[in-house]
């Protein structure tokens, strides 16, 4: 149903395309395609510039996060900027680091298509949170110790710790709690976490800039970690995954492995 | 490191590899690879055999589920057959539906792995959870109404609902959740949902046999999606959604759309 057709006649359409953790071996074979098939792409710093390999050579390629040396432009602003393509019957791509349907703010870029009668699909992508799990070699759930997954934000639009936040539910001693984006308020978290009676020793993990070279990771307590990140901030995005299911995970003799 | 000499000298490895919903261009790029490389394949119903295109010609593939017509191998057995075909030098794959991390038994095969000292590795898949929200063409965060996601399965070894759930953080109107085989017991689970203070109206979608061309979806309320589970269980496999953020999905005019 799309076109290129220059006098814009045939509306074209917008793909949220997960892309993961940065690894361009973690694409799924359906992203690859839209990008290969893609008019224009939208990318910023989380979605790696390795992704652009795939890109046509006559693609227009749009950096809209920091990378390109310039404030990110609002998300209405990105939006109008999609539908504006679109009607010109191009096939737009926006790149979302992670899966589009995990705290990526895709809603807003839905509806804003919807509204405007463009076309819109999802490109689902492996979500940071288990691709930290396997890059540690872990499961995130395990029979009676972990059996429920939660995924929470550590900030909210201002960046700040959300306000309206289920400790009860984040304190649950037999759920494993990936924390996207909280590196700054960790350390509030814990504390509150603590206050509502989940235990100092839980173990926690921070996995550093996943998905590229420099990956990192820091295994401890839930006590020791949120100290470590208040006396020092990683540099890179952060992952934090805390729970029983990570006893012994990023310590000596559970190595990451890969097999090649 | 790994080797294919018969003399079983050099030691194989086994990846757990994240086959997605079961379309097969769900499949990372590193899935691929990873079929494509090895000498053994373990696969199951869960998994579709149109992966198994990517096997070469010579790889032993063998079925562990119950499409075999036999009854599945317990998992200790799968375990060990997955450790003997490694330490005859063997790269040895396990096909898991979804993500290895989530709900698929990956801690026991990771452990039993280790004890035997054979290499063990995770590749990432799509979860059934962000494959049926790009499917429906929704987010399953969205602020205020839906910052936290959480993944619970509806039953535990025996196939009755477990009963250690957290049914205060099951029941939070502000969370979106996703219930993993949990067609049987969603009836009973809605129940003391509501019982807890949930709404009978929250929305609430199934997604049945995602991945393949007999997908079907059942938006309505948590009570009302209840009634028809316990009138008439739906033939494949379900993923059942529930929360705010299911809001309209599923339902006229929000129609699944695909960009081709």
């Amino acid at each position: 149903m799309t076109s290129n057709e220059p006098n814009g006649a045939a509306i074209g359409s917008i793909a949220l395309v997960g892309a993961g953790p940065g690894d361009v071996d973690l694409l799924t074979l359906r992203a690859v395609e839209r990008l290969r098939a893609a008019d224009v792409i939208l990318y910023d710093d989380l979605a790696g510039d390795a992704l652009l390999s795939f890109a046509r050579d006559d693609a227009e390629l749009i950096a809209v996060g920091k990378r390109a040396g310039h404030p990110s432009p609002k998300q209405d602003e990105l939006n109008r900027l999609m539908i504006s393509y679109a009607k010109l019957g191009k096939r737009v791509v926006r790149i979302k680091a992670g899966d589009p349907a995990i705290f990526a703010r895709a809603d807003e870029e839905i509806g804003a298509a919807r509204a405007a009668g463009v076309p819109i699909e999802i490109v689902p992508g492996i979500t940071t949170a288990t691709a930290a799990a396997a890059f540690l070699g872990t499961s995130l759930t395990k029979r009676v110790v972990a059996r429920r997954l939660q995924m929470v934000t550590g900030h909210d639009i201002e960046g700040t710790l959300p306000s309206d936040l289920d400790l009860a539910a984040l304190a649950d001693a037999g759920a494993t709690t990936c924390v996207f984006m909280g590196k700054a308020t960790f350390p509030a978290l814990a504390e509150k976490l603590i206050a509502q009676g989940l235990s100092r020793d839980t173990p926690t993990v921070v996995v550093e800039s996943l998905g590229t070279p420099a990956t990192q990771v820091i295994a401890g307590t839930l006590s020791g970690i949120a100290a470590q990140l208040a006396a020092e901030k990683p540099q890179g995005p952060c992952m934090i995954l805390y729970g029983a299911a990570l006893a012994g995970v990023g310590r000596d003799g559970a190595e990451p492995q890969t097999q090649r």
